[in-house]
């Protein structure tokens, strides 16, 4: 155990963490930095600072890369804040797992749309999704562990793994599994490479923006129950979702999501109809497995990406591990943030988020519509979240051979931003091209006009 | 190389970190929490809670245990705050090593205080100086690699190594090398268990206040750069020192650290005399090794403990990994507070961080004044920082048997609350207790009389 302290005042034998095998690397008299630390820069980041360029430069660029909202948080969570701020009182730590008002405010969420009844002793408060991620994995996985996703998906998530010394394996995910891990992909990936010990699900996906549906997410949960996998289920955008593709593409059971019917859940009570409309925030896997991690923030529905807020709803047997290990990782998330942030379970905010969501349903209507006019071609079906995942049609992908070409010819011609599928998918990501509308719709209604005028040449 | 990843396009292969040697653990089928998340719980954690418990109950509890500032962020930092928030402008993600005009300042900062130049490019913006050990340490060392430092120590430094895989070595560092590293200490070390890849040094050092002079600073850089071992010094309570045991203790070259010469160099000019007055600051590391990894807060100095901000300077050779990684791990530090902190470099914003240390040290004098009163023995000269670490004379320890049962005793008999050495050093913390005299001349004075007339019994 690496619980293993020293009893003796003079016994200085060095304290080795008994995860690690016998015969662990002879440490290396070096400077040289860690091989963990060597992660493939993400490309989204190279084109944002060519963005700052060119605005610098006085060009009009229309930026369609990053997923950030373009609202900021609701006006109560801002006010709370800069009402904080002004009484100039002292902003000391916080208990490690946040302040409990908000540990309750969360769990009151989970009651709100999902309708499953979670002991805020469960939530941690965390320092954006990143710091879940972080204690999560920690907590959970060991060096050597296989962990299993989805491909495409969010590369932090294999970055931060590979540091930690996990094994990565990448589920081919293709558009005939809606981009999404599925029981056989998983049976697939234990009869080639052995046992896994996780599973990360991302609904709605980043890239692709597809979920799962409810029977989906109790086959996944269920397979993990049965195979001791641990799920972790990335929901930070869950409240950011589109009704036309629900009816299309899955079932009748999900609602709209950005019509009445989910409006009025905000400042409501709990009268939640299981494969009711509340489906269309997204299925929450604490709805099918006690054992999962589920992660959120505020960055996205809550638009507040800058004040680095999220969570996590612990599994109970992690709770002292996560609260025991996070009083060394990051002592508490930041308290400003964490007192404003009690302000956004109101009404009053839910509706400012809604009509933000609202939004980015106009700009991605838009997105669809004008779909023939671009020439895209392979479009994931955008359930939820502020992406469009699509291959950038065979005459561009001619023309440039690869997305990166296209979106840098792009970039320094029509001065729109894309991020090429390579931030996403190191095996099939030179086809495609993610476009955030999270920018919304003036945005998006200007970047396809220049798009197609490019195109024609 | 963890950098390789699939090509082709139905490679499913599991990525395996270069860094874990062939025959690695076969991933667990379990969902038992890994191993590296045990830590032991801090004993500061139980005594907060319990302060807070008679606290609820109406109990008038004096809390001499966290390492808090009373005094709160200087007014200038706050205000700016209040207004980013009130303007209701979206926060976004900022650039993942902080926005330039804080990277600059903190640059300034060293010019001032130090007197040395440092690329703002070198500057990494951090969550708080948890995410900079949590970044440094992941960019610096592998699993297997053994790290040194002294003990007693800040106890995260451990955990966060333990659960990276690295191979923790505790140097006995007792009163005799006034509890700090020695190349004597590591030179015995690697001849014990074989070459360190890196040696954390804290100075001023929590819990024990002692500081390492300009020439063992020195003598440190040489021998880890000899050694090719990477320095990580922690300055996180660097401007929190105290004038007297510098002339006491060590060579005439420290001036005041409270007095005027100090505060005149606020928003001052940078004309820094190395060995000067300015050595009261603390010595900084990048004064003696470019490859030193340095570590600092606004949480001490700045009283900004909750706000979750504090930097790093990189190792020229470390920027692209810190930077890379980081995107993956942190994405970037809250932005409000990288916004408010640029105003922490004002004359007056110095001024007022100068006035709660002069208050920092009326309360550390009482201390000192009182400690025959108070019959404790063995105090650590607490050079910087506010701690007093001493044990509770020979009396105390018969009675109670440890200093985790005297400290005990003391909260439920006196309200009185500080904390055992055991989270320090969990060799001879039994015998050792910390208060810390955060909490201002007042609290001090009422804990010393609450602690003397209970001893009396």
């Amino acid at each position: 155990m690496s619980r293993a302290r020293h009893n003796d005042p003079h016994d200085t034998s060095p304290i080795t963490p008994d995860f690690l095998p016998a015969g662990t690397p002879v440490s290396r008299p070096s400077l040289a930095p860690s091989s963990r630390s060597q992660v493939p820069d993400f490309q989204v980041m190279t084109i944002l600072g060519r963005v700052a360029e060119l605005r610098a430069a006085g060009a009009d660029v229309v930026s369609l890369c990053a997923g950030e909202p373009s609202g900021g948080a609701p006006a109560a969570v801002s006010a709370k804040a800069a009402e904080v701020h002004a009484s100039g009182r002292p902003l000391n730590y916080t208990s490690t797992l946040g302040i409990s008002e908000l540990r309750e405010a969360i769990a009151g969420h989970y009651r709100r749309w999902y309708g499953v009844e979670i002991d805020p002793r469960r939530v941690a408060v965390t320092t954006g999704s990143s710091g879940a991620f972080m204690a999560g994995f920690l907590c959970a996985f060991n060096p050597g562990d296989r962990v299993a996703l989805a491909r495409p998906g969010y590369a932090a998530y294999r970055n931060i793994l590979s540091a930690l010394g996990c094994q990565v394996v990448e589920l081919d995910a293709g558009p005939e599994v809606r981009f999404q891990p599925t029981p056989a992909l998983l049976d697939e990936a234990e009869a080639r490479h052995g046992p896994l010990a996780g599973l990360i699900l991302a609904s709605p996906n980043n890239p692709t923006g597809t979920m799962v549906t409810r029977d989906e997410m109790e086959e996944l949960a269920t397979w993990c129950r049965e195979h001791q996998v641990r799920l972790v289920s990335d929901e930070i955008y869950h409240g950011i979702t589109y009704a036309d593709t629900a009816g299309e593409t899955r079932g009748g059971a999900r609602g709209s999501a950005v019509g009445g019917a989910v409006r009025d859940t905000g400042g409501g009570t709990a009268d939640v109809v299981p494969g009711g409309p509340q489906d269309a925030r997204g299925v929450c896997a604490a709805e099918y497995s006690p054992e999962a991690i589920v992660i959120s923030s505020f960055s996205k529905y809550w638009g507040m990406p800058g004040w680095r807020i999220g969570w996590m709803l612990m599994p109970e047997d992690l709770v002292p591990a996560v609260g025991g290990l996070s009083g060394s990782v990051s002592l508490c998330p930041p308290a400003p943030a964490q007192y404003a942030a009690v302000e956004a379970f109101s009404a009053d905010s839910y509706a400012e988020c809604d009509a933000q969501v609202a939004g980015f349903a106009r700009a991605r209507a838009l997105l669809l519509e004008n779909q023939d006019r671009l020439g895209w071609t392979h479009a994931a079906p955008a359930d939820g979240a502020f992406y469009f995942w699509a291959q950038p049609g065979e005459a561009m992908l001619a023309t440039y051979g690869t997305s990166t070409a296209y979106c840098e010819a792009l970039l320094e011609g029509a001065h729109v931003a894309l991020t090429p599928g390579t931030d996403f998918d190191t095996a099939n990501g030179e086809k495609y091209v993610r476009l955030s509308f999270a920018a919304g719709y003036d945005a998006v209604a200007a970047g396809i006009e220049r798009i197609v005028a490019f195109q024609r040449g």
